[in-house]
């Protein structure tokens, strides 16, 4: 790590692309390479393919076992899907060459809820190569249960949790805004909903079992629900436009049950232009318990560069981690990495020692 | 572990007190033995000395080696003071006990601060004997610390942090009023200021090297003020009452400069009555960046159900947790413990390979 850690990217979306140019800023990190699997773009300099006037140097890489023996990383950071499914083959891949991976995939947060299967191999491979891997990101990953998680820390009994999050979609382009069913009238809001079209938030029951496992509680139902945002007035953003009674967002909500009680209830909702009908943004937590504990603010804390920031910050936690599959929950709190990066790298026989 | 994983109290005061009523609630938890020095209770049933109306059949203890024999404990709790150099020699007689030991002296939330000599001896003896030693508490070792670390987690940069606690010691007895100044007359309170009779909020400098130690930020000198909070009415509690005029309560500020940047402002100001003056507790945390964050919540979390709750919290963490001297920072977030206490603990193997 003379250089610096090396990190290879994989993916140069909005979120790989981000993660990639923190990584340029941050000293002690060295960007490694970079894999983007759109069509035509291999072979182009990094710098182009994440947004920079500059280049880098670095051909933009399509193959991933190409891409680790000219990378030769470090660590690795996943940014090219959302289900563990799709996930895996790369982390698997990464892995067996004996690559630290930390996965910004929603279903990685918490991989066990998706597949037990899978999350169980990805544990055994990963400690049988002697790395860590990791599932993290804003949300799944920290609003709605890392935070919630550390602040029952200082409860001596829980009754109930509420976690929500109001947010403003205005900048985000046409996939999110479809999967949220924006620009949609009411009725194609529901058949959406019936045909799985408008998904919503993804990662409410990753959420849900991360919170459960950490506190100790049974869950033996989620319940969800989507409701349209239908819009009384005209709402406009660079990529849609909202006319008065059509749907401006999604209402998702998830409740998680113990028998009869809800125990964790989160609420997301999400949709454009929110001030128009002077809706705040913002994240809550409400804990009923002893003591009872509220703690919000507004705006919401930003999705897109917190997301970029808790990977990168994340990285040297996955270096110092135990072999094997952790969550959020299992490693010390993130933290933002402001001195040079190596100086949060414990040394490996330290490491095994300190855990 | 068969009947409970066993516990022994050092201290029973307001909080060694609750901590051990709570380690009889909690399912997986024993009751293994309780330690105060205070003249004349040795050998008083534990149950009477915790404010129990019932026995427990387990006598008070007075010294700590006899209670180490009697009480064979998993775990310790150390609740008997504030300053490093006053818990050390309890700390390290469990430690050369092989107990893994949670103290909540203010100065052990990061005792490197004190004493990095009597730190790195804590360090050494703890995995010289294969325990976790931590010093955890509500503040320091929450709110004004690792609550302000987990947010920093998703900045990509901090430019400075300032975090505010405005809570209200109406329930609260003659030590703890004096301490803070507590229906002097503002002379008087100056005065004691200089003396050092005045001391304010004890643990600033804890929460701020820990904060600095978690971002790698460099911190040059630490500037602290109190200041007396003279109220204009009359404010009473069952302790204490103080004439308009007076000093209700001490408001207290740290500063911690990186050259001339203050880069982490705690501001702390307790008070008996603040609602008399339309004063609203709270703890508030803000963090200018990138993304800017403020996270905020009315009425604070209360101080002493906190401190007991996340001692008892942070028991299997520390069961779990490599040998050595640990902070908060250190250790996966404290969470609520909600079911039987034995399950969130390990298996000795496993815990090597986790870490």
């Amino acid at each position: 790590m003379g250089e610096g850690i090396r990190v290879l990217i994989l993916g140069t979306g909005q979120m790989g692309a981000g993660i990639a140019r923190l990584v340029l800023e941050k000293p002690g990190l060295a960007l490694a390479g970079a894999l983007g699997r759109r069509a035509g773009r291999a072979g182009m300099d990094v710098g182009r393919a994440i947004g920079l006037d500059r280049d880098l140097g670095i051909a933009l890489e399509a193959d991933l076992a190409a891409a680790l023996g000219r990378a030769r990383p470090d660590v690795a950071i996943q940014a090219t899907c959302s289900k563990l499914e799709d996930a895996w083959p790369e982390i698997s891949t990464l892995l067996r060459h004996g690559v630290p991976t930390i996965s910004i995939a929603e279903e990685m947060a918490y991989p066990a809820y998706s597949s037990p299967a899978i999350a169980g191999e990805m544990h055994e491979l990963a400690r049988s190569k002697g790395v860590a891997v990791l599932g993290t990101g804003i949300n799944p990953g920290f609003i709605l249960d890392l935070l919630v998680i550390a602040l029952t820390g200082v409860c001596a009994r829980i009754d109930s949790i509420t976690a929500t999050r109001v947010n403003d979609l205005s900048s985000y382009g046409p996939s999110v805004l479809e999967a949220q069913g924006v620009g949609l009238a009411p009725e194609a809001f529901a058949a959406g909903v019936k045909s799985g079209t408008v998904a919503g938030h993804f990662g409410f029951p990753q959420s849900i079992h991360m919170i459960a496992a950490a506190l100790g509680l049974n869950i033996d139902r989620i319940e969800e629900e989507r409701q349209p945002i239908v819009s009384r007035v005209r709402r406009e953003t660079p990529f849609v436009s909202v006319a008065a009674g059509a749907v401006a967002g999604c209402a998702h909500t998830a409740v998680a049950y113990d028998g009869k009680n809800p125990v964790i209830t989160l609420v997301h909702p999400q949709q454009i232009r929110p001030e128009l009908e002077g809706v705040a943004t913002g994240d809550t937590i409400e804990i009923a318990g002893a003591p009872n504990i509220r703690l919000a603010g507004s705006p919401e804390i930003p999705g897109g560069i917190g997301t970029i920031a808790v990977a990168v910050n994340m990285i040297p936690r996955v270096l110092n981690a135990a072999p094997g599959l952790h969550t959020m929950a299992d490693l010390p709190v993130p933290a933002a990495m402001m001195g040079d990066a190596r100086r949060f790298v414990r040394a490996r026989a330290e490491g095994c020692a300190h855990g």
